[in-house]
C-alpha cells in the first residue's frame, strides 16, 4: 500500500501520526540540524502507543503510576518532543519546538532528563536507554512486591533503533531481563534497516527476533505503519500472557513520508531540505504552515494527553486509603532516612571502641549491615564478584522471579548493564540503588556512569579492589588511572576511605546524595583503624587534619588517600622522630574539599610547607593539590604510579613501585634540602 | 562415565590432560592465589586442540603463519602456562611455573602480551579475547587476501567462558565476525555453568548456541571431558565446511577432577588447598611431585610442541621462493614505511601554500588521502560514523565477505567491538589499523582502548568531534572529561592538532609508532591553517612557540591545543596590541612534551610570566603545566570547561561556556595585576 491508500484507510490515525511528521520535520530544519528520519519512521508506532496503551497523563508528568516511555533511540528526540507538545504537557510549549536545540531551551538534540518533563531518562548514546529501561522494570516489580498492585501498577515501554542493539551493553540489558522476566517490559524495535553508514547489512546480520528469544524474551512483529497492525502488536505485548519481555519488531521506513529520501541514510541526521519537505506534505496531505497543529487534530491529541486522568484519580485514592501511604510516599520521593545518621554514628562509635583492622570493602560491608536492616530502600547487587565486593548482607535476599522482595541482584558479568540498571532503578523511584565491580572495570561502565552524573542521579558504586594492592590479578585489574577519571568527571563524587571510620562516613554522604552518584573506591587489602575520634562526619570535608604535626606551623604536609593513609601516617611518624614537623591530611575526596570554603582549605593547606601526595594511582589530579590553583605552591612531590601495575603479591608492588614510607621520607628530605 | 572409567578408556590422552591439571593445582597452590577450576576444566580441550589440530611450532613462537591461540578466558592462565612448559616453548620454564604470580616472573595472574611468547594478547578484563580475536581473524582474511594462501593461511582459535558471553563487549563481536563470515575464527566455549557468584543461571538463562546461529555463527557441541568427541568436533569446526564462523559448546566441569570441589563457584578464584589437591591426584592417578611432570609424559608432549615443525619449513620456503616476499616481510614486521615521511611532507607544503580552513577531521581525511595509497598496509574503518569521522577514502574498498582486499570496515554501532579488533589486527600482524567514533564514545571503547596502551600497540584511534564545537546534539555528544582521561592513561599518546599541518605531523607520528596507541582529538568545526612553517614535525615536540611574543621575554604565555589555538592567538594578538608581551605555544600533545629535554621545556615555558591555559576540557591535566612539576611557576589561570556541555550551535556554546578571546584577555590582565 502506498502512503496515499494507507491515509485513506484510516485517516483519523494519519492526521494525527503526520502532526508528529510535520512537527519533526518542521523543528529539524528550523535548527538546521537533527534527525528526521527515525521520528518521521516511528510516527506511527508512537501514536497507536500514545494513542490506546501508554498509562499517562500529560497534566501530571511525575504520576508516580505512569507507564514510563523510554525513547533510547535518542537522535529521534523530536519524536518525543512532538508527543510531549501534542499531547499537552505544560512545559512543552510550541516555541520550544520552534527552539529545538538552542541555547536555553529544554528541547535539547538529544532527550535530557531534567530539562523536559515527560523525559524519563536522557538518551542519546547508544544502547543507554534499553539499559536503563531494565531497571525501571526491575524497579517496578520491586515495588510492587513491597507496596502491592494497587501503589505501583505499570509498564515500561522502550523504542530501540538498530544503533540500540547493535551496541553491546544491549546484550547485558536483554540478557538480566530475559533471566529476571520482567513481563512488563517491552520493547519496541525500529526495524528501518538504516545505520548512519549505509543499509544494517552494511555491519550485521543478526536475526534479532532470534537473539531475543535465545535470552528468554517473546517476541512479535508488526507492520510499523499500519495502525491496526501496530495495534494488535501492543496489545499482545501488553496482555501479560506470560512472564517474559516482549521485542515487538516493527517493520518501518526510516524517514517516511519524505518521498525522496525516505529509506536512505540521508534522512537520518539531516534536515529534510525545503524542497523535500514542501513533497512530504504533499504526499501526507498536509497543508498546515509550519509549527502549526489543526486545532482539531491538536484537540484529538489532547484529548489523548488526557486520557488517563481517571486512572490517576483513581490512583491518587487508593494511595489515599492505604494503611502505608506515609512511607510509601518517602520512598518515592527518595528523600533520605532519618534512620542513617544515627546507624552510622552508632557504628563509629563502635569503631573507635573496636579498632577494627580490615579492609574498607570489609569495612563497606559492616557498613552496610547496619544500614540494609534499617533503609529498606537499599537495592543492592554485583556484577558477578559478590564475594569480593562484599555487596551483599544478611537477609537481604536475592531478587529473582521467584522472589521480588529480594534486595540484591546478581547482575552477572555485566558491568555496563548493572551501572545502567542502576540509573533506571533510580529514575524509576522507590528505591536506592548500588551495585559493585572492580575499581578498574569502570571502564567498562563509563557510558553508564557518564549518565549518572549528566543526570545528576545519586547511584553508589561500590568499586573495590582500587590499587595495585589487588596483588596478583595483575596490571588488567589493577587502576592506575580510574581514579583520575572519575574525578575528571563532571558532577560525580570520588571517596576513597581510609579506614572504617572514614568508610562510615562515605556511605552516610553517598546515601544523603540528592543529585550526585558516589564512586567508593575501596581496598582489598587489610587498613588500620586512623581515626581517633568519630563526632563530627570529617570525609564531608573532602580533606582534613588527620596527623597534627609536633609544632602548630608543618616543614611537610603530606597528603594521601584510601590505603596510602597508612603509609602517610608511618612517614609522619619517622619525619617527626628526626625532627621535621610533618602534617598528615587525609584526602578521602577531592570534589568535597574543592567545595570548603577557601579559609578552611587554607587551614587545612597552609602556604610554606612542603607538600607530598601519596596515592596509587596517577599524578594527574593531585597537581592542584600539590601546587594551589593559583600557582602558590611551595615545593611538591609526589609518589605514586606513572605506568601499569604488575602482577605479584600486594606488599612486594608496594614496594617494588617505591609506595611506602622510606620514599616519601626520602622525598621530603630531598624538597627540605 | 565417572573420571576413574574415563582415564581407562583413553590413558593416552589422559596423561597428557592430567599433567595440565597437576600444574595448574600446584602452581595457584604455591602462589596461594590464582584460578585453578578453569584450567582443570578445560584441559581435556586443550589437550585435544594442540595435540591434533592447533597449527603451532613451539620452537618458534612468532612463526607468522602459526594457529593463533586466544584465551579470552584469561584468569585461567594456568591452561596456556602449562601447555607453553609442556610443549616446550623455550622461556617458560618450570621455574616460571614455580613462580606464578610473582614478581618478576613471565607467569602474570593473567596472560599479558609481551610477558611469555606464545601469549598473543593480554586477556582477563572478560570478552576481551573474543573480540580481539575478530581482529585477528579479519587480518587473516584481508592479508591472505593480499599475498595469497601460500603466505597466510591459519586459523583462530578462542577459548571463552560464560564471563566473555555475558559481557556486552562479546556480542559486538559476535555480530561482526558473523557479519564477516570469518570461517577461520573457531570459539570454544568452556560451558561450565559456573560463575563467581554461583550457577549461570543466578544470572544468564541465555541459550549461547541460539543465540550466535542468530548473528550467523556455526555452532557445534561436544562432552569437554571425552577426548574423541572433542576431536569429532574440533575436526568438524576445522572442516571449512563453509564461511560461517564456529562455537564449540564444550560441556565441562570446572575444576574436573578436584573430586569435593568440582563443579562449584569455589573452584573458580581459590586454590584447592593441600587436602584437595591430595583428593584429586588420587582420582587422576597423577603420583608425581608437585611441579614435576614424568619424563615419558613430556616427552609426549614436546612431541606435540614440534608436530608443526615440518609445516613451518614448507612455509619458509614457500616465502623465500614468493616474487614478493620482502614486501610481504615488510608489512609482517610492522616496520614503519618508507613513503610515509616524504608524503607526509610533501602534503604540508601544499597546505602551506593552499592555507585551507578545515576541520581537523577533514584534514585528517586530506591526509589519509595522500596516505591509504601510499601505505597498503592501513585498514580503516569506523564505528558507524564514516561520513563524519571523515576515515574513509577514496579507493579503499569495503571489506566484506565478498571482497577481502577492501581496506575499510565497516564495524557498525560497536565502539568497544571496533577497539579490541584494531588490537587484533595489529596482533596478528601485517596491517597498521585505524577506527574513528566521536571522542566522547571512547567511553564505550575504555576496555579495549586500556589493552592497546598496555600491550603497546601502535593503532590509531580517529575521535572526531572532540569538544562543545560538536553542537546541537549536546551534553551526551561532547567530551569534557575525555581529553583528561586519555592523557591520565599510561603509554597513551594523546594528540590533539590545531590545523592541517599539525593533523598531517600527528598521523607522521602515529604511523610511525612501535608501541604506543595514539588517539587522536579531531574537530568537527573548521579551523584556519596556524603554522607558518612546514618543515620540523612540531608536533612530536608536544608543545611549541607558535607566536612569539613582540619582545623576547613574555609577560603572558597562552598555552591550547586543537580548536582553542585559533582563540589563543586571537587573545594573543589584542594583548600585543595593548602593549603585553604574549606568547602562544601550541600544546598537541603533553605526553611528548613530558618527554623533551628540561631545557627545551623550560625555552618554551620560561618562569616569570603568566600563565593560561585554552581548552575546551576539564583543567585537570593542565595544571602542570599551568603550574610547573616542582611548584615554580607563577600565576596561572584556566579559560575551559567546569561541567558538561550543552546543546545549541558550537558559536554559542563557546560564548556561553566563556572560551573566547575576551575572556583569555580579562584572565591575562586580572592576572598580571
Amino acid at each position: 500500500m502506498d502512503i496515499a491508500e494507507r491515509i485513506k484507510a484510516d485517516p483519523a490515525h494519519w492526521r494525527l501520526a503526520n502532526a508528529i511528521r510535520a512537527l519533526s520535520m518542521d523543528a529539524v530544519q528550523a535548527a538546521n540540524s537533527g534527525h528526521p528520519g527515525m521520528p518521521m519512521g516511528m510516527a506511527d508506532v508512537a501514536t497507536v502507543l500514545f494513542r490506546n496503551h501508554l498509562k499517562f497523563d500529560a497534566s501530571s508528568p511525575h504520576w508516580f503510576d505512569r507507564d514510563r516511555f523510554v525513547l533510547s533511540a535518542g537522535h529521534g528526540s523530536m519524536l518525543i518532543y512532538s508527543l510531549l507538545y501534542l499531547t499537552g504537557y505544560e512545559q512543552m510549549t510550541i516555541e520550544q519546538i520552534r527552539n529545538f536545540r538552542q541555547w536555553g531551551s529544554i528541547t535539547a538534540g538529544h532527550p535530557e532528563y531534567g530539562h523536559a518533563e515527560g523525559v524519563e531518562t536522557t538518551t542519546g548514546p547508544l544502547g543507554q536507554g534499553i539499559a536503563t529501561s531494565v531497571g525501571m522494570a526491575i524497579a517496578e516489580e520491586a515495588l510492587r512486591a513491597q507496596f502491592g498492585k494497587d501503589l505501583c501498577d505499570h509498564r515500561t515501554w522502550v523504542i530501540a533503533g538498530d544503533g540500540c542493539l547493535m551496541e553491546g551493553i544491549s546484550q547485558e540489558a536483554i540478557g538480566l531481563a530475559g533471566m529476571q522476566k520482567l513481563g512488563r517490559l517491552i520493547v519496541l524495535w525500529d526495524h528501518n534497516d538504516i545505520t548512519i553508514d549505509g543499509r544494517v547489512s552494511l555491519s550485521d546480520r543478526t536475526d534479532q527476533l532470534k537473539r531475543f528469544e535465545a535470552s528468554g524474551w517473546r517476541t512479535l512483529s508488526c507492520d510499523g505503519h499500519d495502525p491496526a497492525d501496530i495495534d494488535r502488536a501492543l496489545a499482545d505485548a501488553a496482555s501479560g500472557k506470560d512472564d517474559r519481555p516482549v521485542l515487538v519488531a516493527c517493520k518501518t521506513i526510516i524517514g517516511y513520508g519524505a518521498p525522496n529520501k525516505s529509506d536512505s541514510a540521508g534522512v537520518h541526521g539531516s534536515p529534510l531540505g525545503a524542497e523535500e519537505i514542501e513533497a512530504a506534505r504533499k504526499a501526507l496531505g498536509w497543508t498546515a504552515p509550519a509549527f502549526t497543529i489543526p486545532e482539531d487534530i491538536l484537540a484529538d491529541w489532547r484529548a489523548i494527553g488526557a486520557r488517563g486522568g481517571a486512572a490517576r484519580d483513581a490512583w491518587n485514592a487508593r494511595v489515599d486509603a492505604a494503611p502505608n501511604r506515609d512511607e510509601f510516599a518517602r520512598r518515592i520521593s527518595g528523600e533520605v532516612s532519618e534512620k542513617l545518621a544515627p546507624a552510622i554514628a552508632a557504628l563509629k562509635e563502635q569503631a573507635l571502641t573496636a579498632k577494627p583492622k580490615v579492609a574498607t570493602r570489609k569495612a563497606s560491608e559492616m557498613v552496610l549491615e547496619v544500614i540494609n536492616p534499617e533503609l529498606p530502600e537499599t537495592l543492592g547487587g554485583s556484577a558477578d564478584l559478590t564475594g569480593s565486593n562484599n555487596t551483599r548482607t544478611k537477609d537481604l535476599g536475592i531478587f529473582s522471579p521467584e522472589d521480588r522482595k529480594g534486595r540484591y541482584i546478581h547482575y552477572g558479568i555485566r558491568e555496563h548493564g548493572m551501572a545502567a540498571a542502576m540509573n533506571g532503578i533510580w529514575l524509576h523511584g522507590g528505591f536506592r540503588p548500588y551495585g559493585g565491580t572492580f575499581m578498574c572495570f569502570t571502564d567498562y561502565a563509563r557510558g553508564a556512569m557518564r549518565l549518572s552524573a549528566l543526570m545528576g542521579l545519586p547511584v553508589t558504586y561500590v568499586m573495590t579492589h582500587d590499587s595495585i594492592g589487588l596483588g596478583e590479578d595483575g596490571p588488567t585489574h589493577q587502576p592506575v588511572e580510574h581514579l583520575a577519571i572519575c574525578r575528571a568527571t563532571p558532577n560525580t563524587l570520588m571517596l576513597r576511605p581510609c579506614d572504617l571510620i572514614e568508610t562510615a562516613e562515605a556511605w552516610e554522604i553517598a546515601l544523603s546524595s540528592a543529585s550526585t552518584p558516589t564512586v567508593m573506591a575501596l581496598s582489598r587489602q587489610n587498613l588500620p583503624l586512623l581515626r581517633a575520634e568519630a563526632g563530627e562526619n570529617l570525609t564531608a570535608k573532602g580533606a582534613y587534619i588527620l596527623r597534627e604535626s609536633g609544632k602548630k606551623e608543618p616543614s611537610v604536609i603530606l597528603m594521601a588517600s584510601g590505603s596510602e593513609v597508612e603509609i602517610a601516617i608511618a612517614a609522619r611518624d619517622a619525619l617527626e622522630a628526626q625532627g621535621v614537623p610533618t602534617r598528615v591530611v587525609s584526602v578521602p575526596s577531592m570534589e568535597l574539599f574543592r567545595d570548603q570554603p577557601e579559609t578552611y582549605r587554607k587551614k587545612v593547606l597552609p602556604k610554606g610547607a612542603v607538600r607530598i601526595a601519596i596515592e596509587a594511582g596517577v599524578r594527574q589530579p593531585w597537581d592542584w593539590l600539590l601546587l594551589g590553583e593559583r600557582g602558590k605552591a611551595k615545593k611538591a612531590g609526589f609518589i605514586g604510579m606513572t605506568g601499569f601495575g604488575a602482577s605479584a603479591p600486594a606488599p612486594t608492588l608496594y614496594k617494588e613501585f617505591g609506595i611506602a614510607p622510606e620514599a616519601v621520607i626520602d622525598e621530603a628530605l630531598r624538597l627540605l634540602g
